[in-house]
């Protein structure tokens, strides 16, 4: 039983609910993620958090942005405010296309469906393909609005185990040829190749074909997310599964990280097939996408050096990533280990055995640090030997005294745990060799 | 069989598909409506389009809302452009309490969740009530996109018949009846009360407390979709089903007709248990609604004469309605009947024995106008007899052109049938007197 299935409703809440008996069955998986109940604790100011995902937007050129979303108004005021298609507007769905040529990927235009978030088509691609009790295969751990997504659909997640060179294309064989043995139906990979979230590592490129081939092999399909892959701290673009084999990959992207999250601009690239189905799923989800947010994203790729901002934030991360990798060095204990991303926004730290990250939570943001617990990264009660550290957003000052204060904790754990020998009620799943967390270099 | 739910895909298409064993069983019945063909149709400049339900944005001062829009930027960016929650700006959901007031609702912003435009709110509400298999009650015809969030989560919805005082109680409670004999499982009601898409009636006020304990008896929950409520043309605002049940209806409300589409700024006004699932399944779907739109809805709420320019609004579609009820009037040919909307976009006509709108409709665009047949607005093939004109969009003069050249378009057909008989080959489901269109006035 986990955080993302619970078997039965908490005790004493359902009697307050007099609609209980009319929700649908997927409705009753639906309860407040860890991560979710971090966000308000964590917006306390005196507490350093690393626990969120929001992208430091502070090297924006705010006066610019401002200049042409105003221009956009008063120029196409009565087409960005007005309804548009589900499929997306033309224009940006051609710039979209030259975006996705950095990663070496050759797409046409009409392949693209604009997205609300790229959220928004994960969500619809599990729409369009998982019936309940379908299986969906995820890297252990993966993206906690992934698994609320698969869940959704009472899709069932299986953890395919990642090390420093991610997904291990053995171990995801061994699940699949498992799985069909069982006569379970697989509908697709969800995978996130570069600088993973939460684990922080990149798949090998020497690994890529391999991955594609085993799901060739076995009939199923991957699932591309791919939203931070332009923010490799060396500049360094990695060759999208999607370039290589387009009739069995639907790539996710999106502008959150790379421009700006509150406009909710993402996109799916599908097989064709696949993009006419996931436009009329669209358009029962939202009707369209909002037609200012797109046109705001077009003129910012027509008009700004997008590059260079992508630059910018890859400095900005960079720089961050060094602090927080510099102060888990300096501070944290004996017996932890933690990925080293050359990219993106999270580090996947495992502490030493008999700590427990979800217990723990509550005794580090009384030493104002707030940190994700590694369970709400897996749908099967994994991960409370983990935690995902974000260093994306606070200030490097911030990051080092943040991993200070959470190493301050952690020592008094397992100073708890000599003297007593336990430091914790058992609140998560067992561990299993099946779902490691991802080695730590 | 109807154009919801075609039993198998159209011949000759399927090897095409390499993905066709992939897709979850929701996904059958996602084809393309009649109204999305017809918007690309109805788009070319020398046709008159009275298909659309596009609201005319010429009267919002684009001016005023570039400085609104760009001083949003300049002084608000860092949040306008980063993730919120999934709940919705907290100043944004008091300000639609008190458009909500404006129909006698009293709430408590807690219990408001914005969407990305109301189509969210609904597909939301059918993810959290509807398995499988279960029934939603709807007026017979009702809006189309709430058939397509149905059908894809699987409900099968039965249409209940309206007259020109909306909802008829009676045959609700009949329909209610015979479900419960036959073992059915009734999720919920979604009703139009006012200025009904596409019938273009209301409910009459005396019947509202009457369907309100109809639903309460049978335990059926009532989805109360708003969209056009400020729209009367007298500016009359009738009272919400909301108003005087807060625990057994929930109340869908959108920013699309009364300011700007294209922003997709809607939301979801819930009892509080309800409310907090729907964040949870608003969480999975897109993360959160972007936060710009609410931020300029907000601002525009707090800054601009908002009630004034709804008032601009009226007077602009009661010119359009005043222009399409004269010339339905003077131009159409005896034995057509047509609905009389005191509010919203839309009249429905009812045209003679034999006449069939889905197949007249390739002839009417040659003849340069564009209508919704009736069947798109049925999930069950009714609605042949019957079509949709919007008089939002066009101007009075085009609107009395496009109706002129309907006319023409319908006495050549009915021409054709008094002297062969037939004019059309049977392409829709039969009539039935359990889901009659809106009587006429």
């Amino acid at each position: 039983m986990t955080e993302q299935h619970p078997v039965k409703p908490r005790s004493g809440h359902h009697n307050l609910d007099p609609h209980l008996d009319r929700y649908a069955a997927r409705t009753a998986g639906m309860t407040a993620s860890e991560i979710r109940a971090l966000f308000a604790v964590a917006s306390r100011p005196e507490v350093v958090s690393l626990a969120g995902g929001m992208p430091n937007l502070a090297a924006l050129p705010l006066d610019t942005l401002s200049a042409q979303v105003g221009q956009t108004i008063a120029e196409d005021g009565l087409v960005a405010l007005q309804y548009g298609s589900a499929h997306g507007v033309p224009a940006l769905r051609e710039q979209i296309c030259e975006v996705m040529a950095l990663e070496g990927i050759s797409a046409h235009p009409d392949d693209v469906v604009v997205t609300v978030g790229s959220q928004m088509g994960l969500d619809m691609v599990t729409r369009l393909f998982c019936d309940p009790g379908d299986v969906v295969i995820a890297e252990g751990p993966s993206y906690v609005g992934a698994l609320g997504s698969f869940a959704a659909y009472q899709a069932q997640v299986v953890h395919v185990a990642m090390d420093d060179e991610g997904l291990q294309p053995a171990a995801l064989k061994e699940a699949l040829v498992r799985l069909e043995k069982d006569g379970r139906r697989v509908k697709f990979l969800y995978t996130i190749p570069n600088f993973h979230n939460p684990g922080g590592v990149t798949l090998a490129v020497r690994r890529r074909a391999e991955i594609l081939e085993i799901c060739r092999t076995h009939g199923v399909l991957v699932i591309e997310d791919n939203p931070y892959g332009l923010l490799g701290f060396d500049g360094q673009i990695y060759p999208a599964l999607r370039s290589t084999d387009p009739d069995n990959v639907v790539y996710l992207g999106s502008f959150s990280k790379t421009f700006a999250s509150g406009l909710r601009v993402g996109w799916v690239l599908a097989p064709h097939a696949v993009r006419e189905k996931l436009v009329l799923a669209a358009e029962s989800a939202t009707l369209c996408p909002p037609t200012l947010n797109q046109l705001i994203v077009s003129r910012y790729l027509a008009t700004h050096d997008w590059k260079g901002q992508i630059k910018k934030f890859q400095e900005n991360y960079r720089e961050r990533r060094d602090a927080m990798l510099s102060a888990l060095e300096q501070y944290l204990p004996a017996g932890c280990e933690w990925t080293r991303p050359d990219g993106g926004f999270y580090v996947w730290v495992t502490v030493p055995e008999g700590v427990d990250t979800k217990a723990m939570l509550p005794r580090a943001v009384t030493a104002r640090v707030a940190y994700a617990s590694g369970t709400g990264f897996y749908a099967d009660g994994f991960g409370s030997r983990q935690m995902r550290l974000s260093y994306c957003y606070p200030t490097p000052e911030r990051i080092t005294e943040g991993v200070r204060r959470l190493a301050a904790v952690l020592e008094s754990e397992m100073d708890l745990l000599r003297t007593f020998g336990t430091v914790t009620r058992a609140v998560s799943g067992p561990q299993s060799p099946q779902s490691p967390s991802p080695d730590t270099a």
